[in-house]
């Protein structure tokens, strides 16, 4: 049985020097990733070059990438080849068109110019402006397309949210559940995120579990790919 | 005589998840830091988590930080202790007032609002519009406070351009060298920068010196700040 692991945060480009990411390290999946290849997974990890990662396994293959549109090409040609997806990697949903002086954003504004067509026009933006805005579309969402790319394997999502409440939460993860046909989210907050303890909950079409360690979240999936691989 | 070395590159929050950052890796400030404590110099290197580091030494000081306001503290403190500065870091030149959909920022700008007395109102911007607008202002520019908070300092300062002429390089190195009292810029170019090679001119007040690898920026480096520390 082959599971993907994916793990640490994308990034996407403004222009050949700054970039928009985010704060995940990649923790997480490294330990769902080693917990996998202890139970004799084959583990194929897409994470980034800062992310930290697992230690070699003659089990384990990596594949680094860096903005969404790189996930995608990776995810459409491994997702096929897999029986189940741990998609732990925190994926930018927004990625940059243009970033310019907000002067000359506001004449494309009343010029009603399509921003959606802008790009940067020099490869480091000047920056001279005091006041500058970068626009920034919706990235596509590639964990909605992982079923249709494949509709038998284990897809196990991942919600995070910031400071709201256990309802809120477990609400956002249902629909993603339904939403991106998932067999199960982990729904977490960044605020009970810390070096030592990651709580949050596995949510399932039919069931709902608590974990308070980044140990006792990989031993929850692992059980779940298990039962998956024991019933085939 | 006690050098500060700066790698890597700050990262400016958008909010709690998002944040700006740049393709600095730390690679060249590791190396200069290396020569220095090789040279026999004590090294505060002031750089990020996620830069490449050298290995530990009795020499060595690592100083964390992440966004520029940080580094302003750390340097304003540790500036004054040291006898050179080796600036290599890419410091964000803005940083993000808030992030919101398109048409909240257009009802903003008719109303006439100051956007940067703005600030996000949730934890994590909601990721439901089709576009969204992130506004930035300039951060205050370090290098330009150094010999303010220690006349006596040797300045070694970066000015890092994409795709333009030697001229235009050398000509904005030059004017950095003046606007910020510095001793010398290191002026580069993103694209003479591979993983074995970079290409740059180390502009001084009456010198310019070309070289290819990070190896020869170190030692030429090193060599300026012997100068110094043998004159007095």
């Amino acid at each position: 049985m082959k599971v993907i692991v994916t793990s640490g945060g994308t990034s996407e480009a403004i222009d050949s020097v700054r970039k928009i990411t985010n704060q995940s390290t990649g923790t997480l999946g490294k330990i769902i990733a080693e917990q996998l290849l202890e139970a004799g997974y084959l583990v194929t990890l897409v994470t980034t070059k800062n992310a930290v990662k697992p230690v070699r396994h003659i089990n384990l293959e990596i594949k680094l990438i860096e903005a969404t549109a790189d996930l995608a090409q990776v995810l459409e040609v491994e997702v096929p080849k897999h029986d189940a997806i741990v998609h732990a990697m925190a994926v930018s949903d927004y990625q940059p068109v243009v970033m310019l002086p907000i002067e000359d954003f506001k004449s494309k504004l009343s010029a009603m110019e399509d921003l959606q067509l802008l790009s940067n026009q020099d490869k480091k933006v000047s920056s001279k402006a005091e006041t500058q805005v970068i626009v920034l579309k919706k990235t596509p969402k590639l964990i909605s397309k992982i079923k249709a790319w494949q509709p038998e394997i284990l897809l196990i999502g991942f919600k995070l949210l910031v400071g709201v409440s256990d309802e809120a939460l477990i609400s956002a993860a249902k629909k993603s559940l339904i939403d991106n046909q998932a067999d199960f989210i982990f729904a977490n907050d960044l605020e009970n995120i810390t070096a030592d303890t990651h709580a949050g909950w596995l949510v399932g079409r039919n069931s709902l579990e608590k974990v308070t360690t980044r140990e006792a979240i990989g031993q929850l999936i692992v059980s779940k790919i298990k039962q998956v691989s024991e019933e085939n």
